[in-house]
């Protein structure tokens, strides 16, 4: 820290993204991206605006919240798009939330929602999931304090139904509620269409996942539009260019491929189904992710030493430190061949360690 | 604004970037990108990263930061990247910035600054560029304040030298100086090896004029390994996948065409040299810019009637609003040929409103 540092930001402990690893090539299954290349028409349009890039990309983002609008149901004026929907999760804290309007989310969730609260100085509570590891949606009903709640939620993968995320929204009219829909095409209910009934509603999805589009950053949030009208007064404040043209024109793309990525995410899911079962086979308690990863541990061995050892083998999963994740690790869901090689070294550290 | 919008953000006032438009074809002179698109090695070294696009983007962008080191003659360490120069200069108001350090800077400068500054709640001070809209550095010696200057300033193109600007980092010691280089390889002379000698001085250049990549958005800032640090805590704290697949290998790329941009960028500064002569021909006081626009007003029309007048025909430029520029226009310098459409269009809105 140089002594120049702002003291505000004293107690400040950023974000830690998963391992990018670089000395070596691993079955990478800690970062929760999609094991499928986007397909080539979003490729070739990306490639195809390298071309164009002495030009500013569009600040209004037309084309690509046109096509969003489009294929969501919702209007143009209820859409913000981002560099990534960490972005609009940024926003969104800074937007609604400050010393007189706190926010709660669960305690064990996407660690960013901390870090954004603790960088604009926002109160914040944690409420603790059940002991299954589920939100109870009953403990946020008419709290009356702004709201995040990842759904699916990670690590655990485990979904709220869309009457208790309603249920939530509705009971708490003087609050936002942000709900972060980063896993949902994989096996949960969106609640976009939500937005046209509450006003308090912000809903983010992200391309990263099922998009397979992770490099790109790209994110979206839906609401009311004049939710959107604020948020989009802090993109215009911070970096109105915020979305490069490369990103968009593949983001413009990916939107027109939904049978592409609906057949890739049930292909996900249809390996996450062989992985849980298989795991569960090896003694393994796994929670019932509709997610693109697994959270799971086991008896026979503690959650970081699998960790480590899989890394030693090649394998790449993540392990979240904290008190009641530690015992666990979050796999990623990739290709059948890659979790065939995951399992198969499962076994052989299980045997070591036995 | 909904009801929902923080009081903190009350009176912000976002920033305005340049008309993009989308109904016609423009000669288009009034966002100050490159006329020239990037050379073919950036074009494919994108056009390449989008077939990988599911993986994220190296957090550490190790690759652009060495090529970075290489290039400036610096450390690794000492270069911070990011989305746009923009956003390192949002972080640099954030990290060094607060209450009990306010920041000053000229009163016609880049419109970002004050936004930043209002976003933040950094109090803030201007100082006014002399008459003939030069930065007097003496205004800024030992005035134990943070200081911002873009050098060449905008929308003036007006230059301090490397001496004026270490008297001012100099004497200035308990506070941290940004020196925004963005239009610095159009004729201004960069103060990045002064980063080696004193530990306050952050500089700032941006892929977005000289390197033809605006569309990309990828900026640098340049400093001590502790202020760096600093910027990189802010970082991982918001968005620690700032820079994508494809801008990152785009900046490798450009980063190694040097004989390239020093050509275009030579090309530039003759076709200005060329406009300013003309302008002057036709009545014009042009200011001796050393950046890829010139600053221009004639007595013989007001500066938002030739704006208007001129994009009535084609050709836009950037009016500016304001006691001080509210006569000028800013002519972004394109190709020679756009340059003389520009001025014959210049000619005939004169003999119009004569």
């Amino acid at each position: 820290m140089s002594k120049f540092f702002s003291k505000k930001y004293a107690a400040l402990t950023p974000y830690t993204p998963g391992e990018q690893p670089k000395e070596r090539e691993y079955v990478k299954l800690n970062t929760n991206e999609s094991p499928f290349p986007p397909p080539p028409s979003v490729v070739e349009a990306a490639a195809f605006e390298a071309g164009k890039l002495q030009l500013y990309s569009d600040p209004e983002l037309l084309s690509l919240l046109e096509e969003a609008a489009n294929c969501f149901g919702v209007k143009r004026s209820e859409i913000i798009a981002t560099n990534g929907s960490d972005e609009v999760l940024e926003f969104a804290f800074m937007a609604f939330c400050d010393k007189k309007h706190p926010i709660v989310f669960p305690d064990v969730t996407y660690g960013f929602y901390s870090v954004f609260a603790s960088l604009h100085a926002i109160p914040y509570d944690t409420i603790p999931l059940k002991e299954d590891f589920s939100v109870d949606y009953r403990d946020y009903v008419g709290i009356g304090k702004n709201i995040v709640i990842a759904n699916p939620n990670a690590p655990t993968g485990l979904c709220l139904s869309l009457s208790e995320v309603e249920e939530i929204v509705k009971s708490n009219p003087k609050n936002v509620v942000i709900i972060d829909e980063a896993y949902v095409d994989f096996g949960g209910e969106s609640c976009v269409p939500l937005i046209r009934k509450y006003d308090n509603l912000l809903v983010t999805q992200t391309f990263s996942k099922s998009r397979s589009l992770a490099g790109a950053r790209l994110g979206l949030g839906f609401a009311n539009e004049k939710l959107i009208a604020d948020l989009n007064t802090l993109r215009y404040s911070t970096n109105p260019y915020n979305v490069n043209r490369m990103t968009m024109a593949a983001g413009v793309a990916a939107l027109k491929e939904k049978r592409y990525y609906t057949a890739k995410c049930k292909e996900i899911a249809e390996n996450r189904a062989y992985t849980a079962e298989e795991l569960k086979k090896l003694g393994f308690e796994v929670l019932d992710s509709k997610a693109n990863f697994l959270f799971a541990k086991t008896e026979k061995v503690s959650g970081e030493t699998l960790y480590k050892r899989l890394k030693d083998k090649g394998v790449l999963v993540r392990h979240l430190r904290g008190e009641r994740t530690e015992e666990y690790n979050r796999i990623t869901i990739g290709t059948k061949e890659q979790m065939q090689i995951f399992l198969a070294k499962v076994k052989e550290v299980l045997e070591e360690e036995k």
